[in-house]
């Protein structure tokens, strides 16, 4: 037991409420071994002043102390631990786990006492579609003068001078066509990456954000598609560039054109080689300057503006691309600024709008606030997984590091999630985005060297772990890909034969079991086990138990002072306690199951 | 070695500049061990996108390979750490440590271009003096109604409703008739704690900022201490309550009285049981507001403020009282924006004031912005030195934390002092202050158990480690207190019989090291060893390298490869390495060595 039985998180079996009123006084709860019987405190810091309140015993259960006490949210968000002296020790439980010594504040359990994320978001699992890679309506298309046609079976130009302009063609309709496919899969959630016009095809260099492009069948496609998906109860989310828009967008071409330009103030103009700031130096990716009226209005504030026309039209929330810079330039940081004006603008056309931000490295300074709910959680998740389960011989970057990811044991990919996990609210980690592969990044199939069995496995802590499944179109076919544009191959619908069956049937029954385990969307987060070869956790709910146990080898037997029988839910047989109450768990690998404890 | 011969940290050797401009690119060094000849870069994070730039070697020593890389210093803050992979293995090195998985950016280590701490803040030894119970001058007081004298020679009420009004009768023209008993320890600043009227002995409970209280000698004492101070070369700082002022002080009483005051934005009025806010709920401590203009202007802002007018009389720099809760208040967080204000406030009159924040928790998030320069570290220095260093059968409090101080190894304490000095930048740390008693704590001497040899351990921490020393008044002549109003004891000038001398002596000898050895105040910090009882750390600076070494028992020998011989400078004999360039330090305790490594 990574914390000798010593156990509090965010979850709803821990905590009185999740979405606490300001001033709200919550109830807490500690899980404790029973030989654990006084000194239990939790300490919060109101207003910035350490505050203790002593807990006291709620119940017992034959394994377990349950200490309850109150915690008041005075503060937007209020941060708490619990310190533990009561048999002749000294430890604290914050949310990285228990320590021998004193910590610094920065890991605390933290509850937010604004606005709840929209109530279905904790349930979605999302399907991630590149419009122009999915589907062909086969519809008769005019290509633009940039675009460089390609056959659907045609090589990817993953990297090269026709890479963003190599047009496959997909567009809405094929999205709608193909509707039953998502639904099939399990998914309930849609995230497409941009329809807006633009002169390439992945189109994050928006001409314009008030219509969507006709390639992709405008307006009236995004129509079908956003009804057929509600239709079936599928929600669909757009991406939001907040960050910057395209060299050919009108705002910026005013700009350029005319220093007195009323745009002229939602740019960077400056005495650089460029002449004003763009996203890593890249001209047709001109910055958004948010210090000024003009682009909040018109990207947010106005009845009229982008978050909130497409909002209007029926999107069910964003997700926000490069919000990892989104206001930030030298002196200016106003990201946590644009993220409450996005959030507030959202919520005035949709209180239950999601708002998902990109972020590949430490999002906690973003998150938590009255901005954002979540991140793509590359740091948290998509990493250590990835080090975990890489193939022995592949050698893969991930975005920009320039090293290739490492392959490194479960204790360390573990320390890794814990950590960034405890950086952030419980509900922001629930609301973040669990990723093996997106469109910026290799496919998950290739960082596991083409393993079936490893991509389960990645795919089985996708589906179990807290954070909501983000899956990019294909990876459920076994499509491949060394990196982002690589990865960009359209799905394979004629060829079924090169259709890794035995991966969609894996996430197939991976989705199911999320969708019909609360305890998987909802539960708690428990580590057991983390070696090198193995790891074991429990996601629990209101009496529900579900084990979960991955190993990526063969592997020396592990065994869990569970005390009780499991019944099989994916994977593996039931396992059955010892006369010591110890489970052996198989040794067997690559394996991945998950046991109901009851 | 703790983190294996890697090392970087903020100091001259290993970064280009301590004052870096805006936009300025910044060399860094990083050391690593012979064996490690490839792949070091170092990833900082501009404008919230991580970006790496691979270093180079710069030179090799017998030892080390010495690599040099630039970072931009992008932002105000710029954060940065190195990514190690050449050998085959895969860690990252930021300021908390060696780390053999991925990491958070929380401590990562930081660049920081606001305007520079003042040149002299990281030479100061701090002499904290409590005006009340340091000396008399003799002269004839008329004591106020609400004060119950006391013989110099009394015993302390350290807790009784005679607390806070206990008077002794200490003055300013006392404090300067004893300055060179200042001097004689070593120590070239004075902290006075309150000097303003207030009904109390502490005067945290101002009823005027505009004068001296006349029980202390009123402005003339305070010009005549500035000024004989100054003389001697000793700096000056004033305490600043930006929490609170007193109920009696005439904003306050305005503000009461009347609810179209002018003065009623400057607090918090509302519905609770005492109709304001308070500290703590304490009635005579009306917490300050500072959302609205007034009082910024008449605490900062105006040329005759608060901030300002005591700075133009002659202070050097102010302690923040109660800073950690200043300008917080349920939604309300604006103690950054304070912080900055003051500062410019205080620049305005003295381009070399400093401000020292009190906070007893995790001041991190209130550090490295544009406002103080840096904290009381009680959390990163002074817990951890009590907990390694506290009697084994004291049982003290400390400052709230419901549980007395645990006794810990040095293992523990180390790992608490690295998680705190590696959440804010070097140079926070070195312009914070390293407590061993203060007049909100206990003693040193009660803590160690009476045991002067303890004691002199963690002086000599004190001393050497970064931060500056700040000795409350009497620890050097080990006066007792077990707590912080206990502890307010007057010194007893007219009873040598009752100084400790061995505890007097090594204060002096260790305040004229610190002095001696520019590596103390302003070398980097590599820490060596830490086991239950021993720890050793390096000092180093340009060439000069010191070696501490302290244990609180008789312990198993420690070795060291360190390869050269040192020279004691305090303590124990000279130290020379063996054939295997192994030195093996004392084995007895308590002690406390310092060697020049040559």
């Amino acid at each position: 037991m990574l914390d000798r039985g010593f156990h509090h998180d965010g979850s709803s079996d821990h905590v009185s409420t999740l979405a606490p009123e300001p001033g709200e006084t919550v109830t807490v709860f500690l899980r404790t071994p029973k030989d654990h019987r006084t000194g239990v405190h939790v300490r919060s810091t109101p207003d910035g002043e350490a505050h203790y309140t002593e807990a006291v015993v709620d119940r017992e259960t034959p394994d377990e102390i349950w200490w309850r006490a109150d915690v008041t949210v005075r503060n937007p968000v209020t941060r708490y631990r619990f310190l533990l002296t009561g048999d002749g020790g000294y430890r604290w439980l914050n949310a990285a786990g228990l320590h021998h010594h004193d910590v610094p504040d920065s890991a605390d359990f933290r509850l937010v006492s604004y606005a709840a994320p929209p109530a279905w978001a904790a349930d979605s699992m999302v399907y991630e579609i590149f419009p122009d890679r999915f589907a062909r309506s086969g519809a008769d298309r005019t290509y633009p003068s940039w675009a460089v046609p390609a056959g659907w079976d045609d090589a990817v130009t993953g990297a090269g001078p026709d890479t963003s302009v190599q047009v496959f063609g997909g567009d809405l309709d094929g999205v709608t066509a193909r509707l039953d496919h998502v639904t099939g899969l399990g998914m309930n959630t849609l995230y497409l990456t941009p329809v807006f016009p633009a002169p390439s095809n992945h189109r994050y260099n928006a001409s314009s954000f008030t219509e969507v492009d006709p390639l992709l069948g405008g307006d009236a496609a995004y129509r079908t598609l956003v009804d057929e998906a509600h239709r079936r109860g599928i929600r669909i989310l757009g991406d939001l560039t907040t960050n910057h828009c395209g060299s050919t967008h009108p705002w910026f071409v005013a700009a350029a054109r005319d220093k007195d330009a009323a745009e002229r103030e939602m740019f960077h103009f400056g005495d650089d080689a460029l002449g004003y700031e763009a996203w890593m130096g890249v001209a047709s990716l001109p910055k958004l300057n948010w210090t000024g009226e003009r682009l909040r209005r018109l990207m947010a504030g106005d009845a009229d503006s982008v978050v909130r026309r497409w909002l209007r039209f029926g999107l069910d929330g964003w997700r926000i691309d490069v919000a990892n810079m989104t206001g930030r330039l030298r002196e200016i940081d106003l990201t946590r600024e644009v993220a409450a004006l996005v959030r507030r603008a959202a919520a005035e056309e949709n209180p239950e709008a999601l708002l998902v931000a990109e972020h590949a490295h430490d999002a906690s300074g973003d998150l938590d606030g009255d901005g954002w709910h979540g991140t793509m959680n590359y740091a948290g998740f998509t990493r250590p997984v990835w080090s975990w389960l890489r193939g022995p011989d592949v050698r893969l970057p991930f975005l920009g590091v320039p090293a290739p990811i490492p392959r490194l044991g479960a204790d360390r990919i573990v320390r890794t999630m814990r950590a960034f996990a405890a950086r952030t609210s419980w509900r922001s980690l629930v609301h973040s985005w669990s990723i093996l592969s997106s469109h910026d990044t290799a496919r998950i199939r290739t960082v596991c060297g083409g393993d079936e069995a490893l991509v389960e496995i990645a795919a089985g802590l996708m589906f179990t772990l807290p954070g909501a499944p983000m899956v990019l179109a294909g990876d459920e076919l076994g499509l491949e890909g060394a990196w982002g544009e690589d990865g960009r191959r359209p799905m394979p619908w004629d060829r079924p034969d090169r259709w890794r069956t035995a991966t969609l049937d894996a996430y197939r029954r991976l989705a199911a079991l999320r969708r019909d385990e609360p305890a998987l969307r909802h539960g708690g987060l428990r580590w057991l086990h983390a070696s090198g070869d193995a790891l074991a956790f429990v996601r629990e709910r209101a009496g529900e138990r579900l084990l979960v146990f991955a190993a990526r080898t063969a592997h020396e037997p592990v065994r869990l002072p569970l005390g009780a029988a499991g019944t099989p839910l994916y994977g593996g047989t039931a396992i059955v306690p010892g006369p010591d109450d110890t489970v052996v768990l198989p040794a067997d690998g690559p394996a991945f199951h998950v046991w109901r404890l009851g």
